[in-house]
């Protein structure tokens, strides 16, 4: 489990990505925002985290990634379309760190699907 | 413009608010994403901020807030149709808001405009 979750990126690759805006395309294209709140376990969450995003960016669709925690946690990854969404979704690694999430390391969260339809972008 | 910026909520309110995950109704509705990168510049940003999510959450339309700040900044606001969206976008004093963010507050900024088509929550 754990060398599975293990990231492989150093932390100051993730971090250096994470502070980011991605550039995506004109819409429309799809976005996840997923938000949650964290209990108290730790568990190796931080390296699920980002091998999490190492694992996303590596998926065909894939647009881009946001996230800021502070008393939220905020991660919103934009795909190219519905079936991209589906088969990250259905991810093997991930849906295990899914199951980890919903028992062990959110107390609450929210997933919501979106079609991006307009954007402005100033980076 | 300092008076009409000034936070009229003591900010333990608005941190509470802020650590929420809003239970927002069945899909569809809209999210506005808006994603930033500050500059050094403070006057009075912190007032500004808080103050835009007490008039948000007044507007016609309004369904929820979510915000969380480290590397980037991530606010998302949800609303019940794109005609509250248009309403809040050209509020007058979110306007002077939007006008100082991109003149000083942020040195990078993406806002997005979405159709949320389903949600799962676990709050």
């Amino acid at each position: 489990m754990k060398d599975q979750l293990t990231a492989q990126n150093s932390k100051s690759k993730i971090e250096n990505r994470k502070s980011q805006i991605p550039a995506t395309p004109e819409p429309p294209y799809y976005a996840v925002i997923f938000t949650s709140v964290r209990t108290d376990v730790d568990d190796n969450y931080d390296d699920m985290a980002a091998r999490m995003v190492e694992l996303a960016s590596e998926q065909d669709g894939f647009l881009g990634i946001e996230h800021a925690r502070d008393n939220i946690g905020i991660t919103i990854s934009y795909w190219r379309d519905e079936e991209s969404i589906r088969r990250w979704k259905d991810h093997a690694e991930h849906r295990i760190a899914q199951r980890n999430g919903y028992e062990k390391w959110y107390s609450s969260f929210a997933t919501r699907v979106c079609k991006v339809e307009r954007q402005n972008l100033k980076l």
